[in-house]
This record gives structure tokens, sequence and C-alpha cells, in this order.
């Protein structure tokens, strides 16, 4: 038996292999963008999934780096636009494309992203790449769909919990599991295992989006690298507040919602108030045991893949990095 | 022999199974401007070209049906995010999405219209939807870089005549082009006919560029629909006037120049100087001898076909159309 390989390992697969990439063509109007986007790095999650899921049914992994460049392209993609849309001026430390260049830029370099995602993504055998296609195709939809809903969310009063999950469902969990999917293909799995990869993925995408919405309120600064709290000061709908809004009654109830109505509020009078709440309400505690379910539920969907139980040691220890990150 | 259909057949065809689709899904924030785009109806001249190049090799026209349908929701993708660009208002006499909803929605159900139009495309017979899909992601790649050099000669000081030609293959001519092979393979043709109708879509398209900006100028504005000379006013870089820099000298050049420069003139007076010069230096007889080479490469790779000649006469009378048509 080999030991498997660690995800720093195929972080640094997937990098050298994008380096190799030329993504300076003409005009460079439209291409520059693209390379300054994907040279920002990162920690190249969902690449890295599909090469590991490669991996784990014994594929080469050489066959999975142009779809996971594909993947990478589409995530970026999705990234540009969704910065115009929330007016974000910085991502991962460096300027946003809408702000470094202009509005038409980010647009238009994020459509031609969008199309070599597709491209790369098909740079694959003839007998697999029709699945291939399906499956980032129907994920694309969603993943708009789930953008759709979160900007929905903004001015909607009434947004209920599992409205919530089905959004980060659609918006994030769906490509972490489509880039497991198609990996595994690429692997060789069979049908019932890339289903089983595939909700493996979903699950560690809602944990993974879960944790963030805990970080944000109750990780620890230093460590997270942002302010705690921005998500209580403007007012978005987490997993914590849709869950507080559930359970609290009374004085509780009303708070909460005065303080998600308005914005002039002292702003750490504000943080204090609602953590005191969501403690209260040991909404913490709640956040932390839905993920357990959904790790387990992961754990499961794992169990059932047919590969010998020491491979898949490299994926259980990913979900287990999600839930305890502290950043 | 039957007769072939004519083009009033296929665009009724076509508006009849588009209205057989539903596009009014969840989340309706999402579909909703989807669905608005696609009622403008228009002329729908890709899809009818698809229908018609199907049909012109026998092939089953209901075949060709969906992936007609994905290449109009291709073209209306551009168009909602060419719109954004253009910060342009109004389009077939009605609101554009931005204008109507808001900056972000065009964006997104762009990025929608942009899957759906891979998913109706790839919904062909799995022996061809692999060629299908090559010829729609080098389409989808050009027709971006074609919109980005439109975009970069608005500021560009030395644009050749060359270069536009460049830009418009890429912006107009190419879609059309795929379009027509896409049907053609649909409808069995072989990949020597498949590239000749590709090669006769580029010539019509060229020229119907061409013609667009000959309207604008020398169209008569009741025909045309708008107000002749828009071109000449917002200083755009059409074939006339970088026929005419191409060609004036002394006095017409300096004039050219400084109407092209500059903004404060009285628009009637502007456009009258202008198209003085341009009948001075037959730059409309030009532009139409360019039509005719154009037409003409569209003939000859018409005639290469191996169909019987009889049902080619609808193809050569819609590029004849093209040349003719006063709007």
């Amino acid at each position: 038996m080999f030991p498997m390989h660690s995800i720093k390992y195929f972080q640094k697969l997937f990098n050298e292999g994008l380096a190799l990439e030329d993504f300076n063509k003409q005009p460079i109007e439209l291409y520059n963008p693209i390379s300054y986007t994907l040279s920002f790095g990162g920690k190249r999650m969902r690449p890295v999934l599909t090469l590991l899921a490669c991996d784990l049914f014994n594929g080469k992994i050489e066959d999975a780096l142009k779809p996971a460049i594909g993947i990478e392209l589409f995530h970026n993609f999705t990234l540009l636009h969704d910065d115009i849309m929330d007016n974000a001026p910085i991502r991962r430390g460096k300027e946003t494309v809408f702000k470094k260049w202009n509005q038409s830029t980010a647009i238009l370099s994020g459509d031609t992203m969008f199309a070599m995602a597709y491209e790369y993504l098909m740079k694959t055998d003839i007998k697999i790449s029709r699945r291939i296609f399906w499956i980032m195709n129907k994920t694309a939809l969603e993943v708009c769909e789930g953008q759709q809903y979160d900007m929905n969310f903004e001015n909607k009063k009434d947004v209920s919990l599992s409205e919530y999950l089905n959004m980060i469902r659609l918006k994030t969990a769906v490509l972490l599991a489509a880039s497991l999917k198609i990996g595994a293909i690429i692997g060789g799995a069979n049908e019932k295992d890339a289903d089983y990869m595939y909700n493996f993925g979903i699950n560690i995408g809602m944990l993974f989006q879960i944790k963030d919405d805990l970080l944000d309120t109750f990780g620890e600064e230093e460590k997270f690298g942002k302010k705690s709290g921005g998500d209580i000061v403007s007012n978005k709908k987490t997993y914590l507040f849709l869950k507080a809004i559930e359970l609290a009654e009374g004085n509780d109830f009303k708070e909460l919602i005065s303080y998600f109505d308005g914005s002039d509020f002292d702003e750490n009078e504000k943080i204090s108030a609602v953590i005191e709440i969501y403690k209260r309400l040991k909404i913490d505690e709640l956040a932390n045991t839905e993920m357990d379910n959904y790790f387990n539920k992961a754990i499961e969907n794992l169990n059932l893949i047919s590969v010998v139980d020491e491979n898949k040691k490299v994926l259980r220890s990913f979900a287990e990095k999600l839930m305890s990150r502290q950043k």
C-alpha cells in the first residue's frame, strides 16, 4: 500500500500545472485581468479536490489537471461577477478586477473565463467528456441560482433557515461536490462511487459555509484575518441569525429584529448585544451540532466508496480541517 | 424535387418551438428577465440559419430546434451584457434588462443564459454533440474578443480598416457562421460542406455589418427606423469612416479628423459635412463594392456545397436580402 499524497502536494501540482498555461492572449485588455485573477493564488480548494478525487480512484492525476484548471476558471469567473454585484473592492488582499480596471472589463473577462472553463473541462477523454459537461452545466446553473437567492435574501424579511440552507447548497456546496465528482469520473470511478463522492462534497460544502458564518462572529480576529462581527454589522442573514430568529422569544426576539432592521447602532455595542443573545440561545453550540451532522453525512458517503479505507484518509482529514479551521 | 421552405416558415417554426419552452423557473428574479428578453422577438436570424442549414442537408428540422434555441440564448446573453457595457436603455423598442431591473440582474441573468445556451446546444445526438461543443466554445471566445476590440476602438486613435474588419468578423460574423455550421452538422453534412457553410456565414456576416454601417449614414430614416447619422454624431469608427481616413487627403483628411475628435459641433451640420466628404471620396460606392466581394465569396462557398442547386436558393436569396435591405 502506497501512502496517499497530502493536500499540499496537490496544491503544488495544481499551481505548477496552472503556471504552464499561457493566458496572455490577444486582446490583452481581455486576457490580462484573467491572468491577474488566476495569479492571486488562494487555497485552490476546488481544483485540489478534483485532483484528489481522481487520485483516490487510482486515476492518472495529469488527466485531471486541465479539468481542474477549468473548475478554477469557473470559480474565478463567479468571483469576478459577484464582486461587481457586491461592489467589493478587495479580494484576497488585492484590488478586484472591476476596481483595478472597470466594470465592463470585469463583465467581459468573466464571460471569457466562463467559456474557458468549459474549454478546459472538456479536455478529457471522449468517453467521459459528455458526462463531465452535464455535471458542469447543471452546476453552473445552480451556482447562478444560488447567487440570485443570496441577493434576494438581502431585501427579503422572512428568510427561513431551510431557504438559507438551500441557498448555500446552490451557491457553495454544489461546486465543491462537482469538483469531486468530476475528478472521480476522470479517475475511473463507477457511477455509484462518483455519486457518493458528490454527496461527500455537498456535505463538506454545507459545513464549510456554516463554519464561515461561525468564524465571522465567533472567530478570533487575528486568526480569521478580518474583523469579527462583520455579518452582524451588515445585517447579513447567516445561519446564526436565522437559527436565533427561529428560537428566540420575547425580548430576545424583539431585540434581534430591531438590531437587524436598523443601521444607526454603535457597531461594537450591536455586536456585543447580538453575540450575547446568540450565546444565551446556544446558537454557537447548535451550529457546531449542525456541522457535526453534515460531517457525519459526509463521512457516511465516504465510507460507502469502494476503495481501500487507507486511501480515504486524506479526504477525511480534509473534512476535519474544514471543521476545525480557525480561519 | 420539393420546394424549399421560406425564411418566414423557419421563423414561425422557431418561434413556435421557443414558445413551448418554459423559462419561468425559480428563482423568478433570475428567470423572468430571461423570458422577457426572449419574448422580444426580432428576426431570429441566427436560429433561423441553423434550421435552414439543417434542412439544406435534408436533416430533420426538429433535431435542430433545441440547438437553435441555444444559439438564440447565446446571442441574447451577449446582448444583455453588451447593453450594460454600452449603457443602452432601449433594445428592439423595449427597455433593456439592466434598465428595467438593475445591473446585477442583467449580469446574472446573462450568465444563466450563457449556461442555458450550452445546455440547449448539447441536446443533440451523442455522435455530434462534441463537435458542436467545440464550434460553440471557439465562437463564444471569439465573440468576447470581438466585443473587447470594439470597446478598445472607442479610445484608440489609429484603428486600421483591417483591424476593423477583424473586429466585426469576431463580434458578428463568427456567430452567423457557427449557426449555419451547427445546423449543417445536425443535418448530416460532411466536414467539407460544413466548412463551406461556415465560410458562407462569415462572408454574409461581414456584408451584414458593412450594410449596417451604410444604413446608419445613408439609410432613409423612415425605413431604417432610427435617425440617420448616429454613427457620425457619436464618432464611431465604422467601415465608412475608416475607409475615408484611408483615402482622404488634404482638407478632407483634416476636416474628418477634426469632426471625429470633437463633440461641440452642430449635429446636423456635422452629419452633412461628413456625408459630403464620404460622397466626394465615393465611400458609399466603395462600401457597396466591398459588400459585393463578400457576397461573391459567400456564393462561391455556397456553390461548392454538394447538394442540388435548387435547394440552395433560399440561402442565396437570404444573402441577397441582406445586401439589398433598407432597414
